[in-house]
């Protein structure tokens, strides 16, 4: 498996974990776009939203169930923060296992980016 | 009630709407960020993510598949898009009935915008 984010849960990739349950992981990003940058990914892999499946949906729960603590946690529940999935090219999704972007601590500006 | 959201949902405000279930409806956005934006939301008028309770978590899969058949239905599922959640005042939210953005048709961009 050549899974960079497989490498993180399995613990053969370093990463600076801030939450994990038996279905998910949470790490900072370590290109961070914002001063909270999390990446919540499931343990299972699943490569894009495209690839998710009906059984696949409870992992949705578990996910936002993540950011809830983690926003709570980092201190941005009330300043505010960005969900942020991205899926195939034009999103800029690189690493092909579904990961779930929290950004917050500041204002976030818009929701596409400069091109 | 005083929310936008919950009149189109109600019918009382007009929208464009490309998908709807018993719970959740998705429609264009009036001032879309991309050639393909659209907004889906729960027909629960949940305020933010940190609103949502173990029982609406339900509701995520649902948005799901609601993003997955709009993404083929539009054309982006292979070239790619974008969900967003946006959660009090650093993220933008302007309102707060629970709704994810799905972004499309060209490509992106970064995930936080110019403040």
């Amino acid at each position: 498996m050549d899974c960079i984010f497989c490498k993180i849960i399995e613990g053969t990739l370093p990463s600076k974990k801030v939450y994990e349950t038996e279905q998910v992981v949470a790490f900072h990003d370590i290109q961070p776009k914002a001063p909270v940058h999390i990446v919540i990914i499931p343990k299972k892999h699943i490569p894009t939203m495209n690839d998710l499946q009906k059984e696949d949906y409870a992992l949705l729960g578990d996910i936002h169930e993540a950011a809830q603590h983690i926003a709570k946690d980092l201190g941005v529940e009330q300043s505010g923060y960005r969900l942020v999935n991205n899926c195939n090219k034009d999103s800029g999704q690189i690493v092909f296992h579904i990961h779930y972007h929290l950004l917050g601590g500041e204002p976030l500006g818009d929701i596409v980016g400069s091109r």
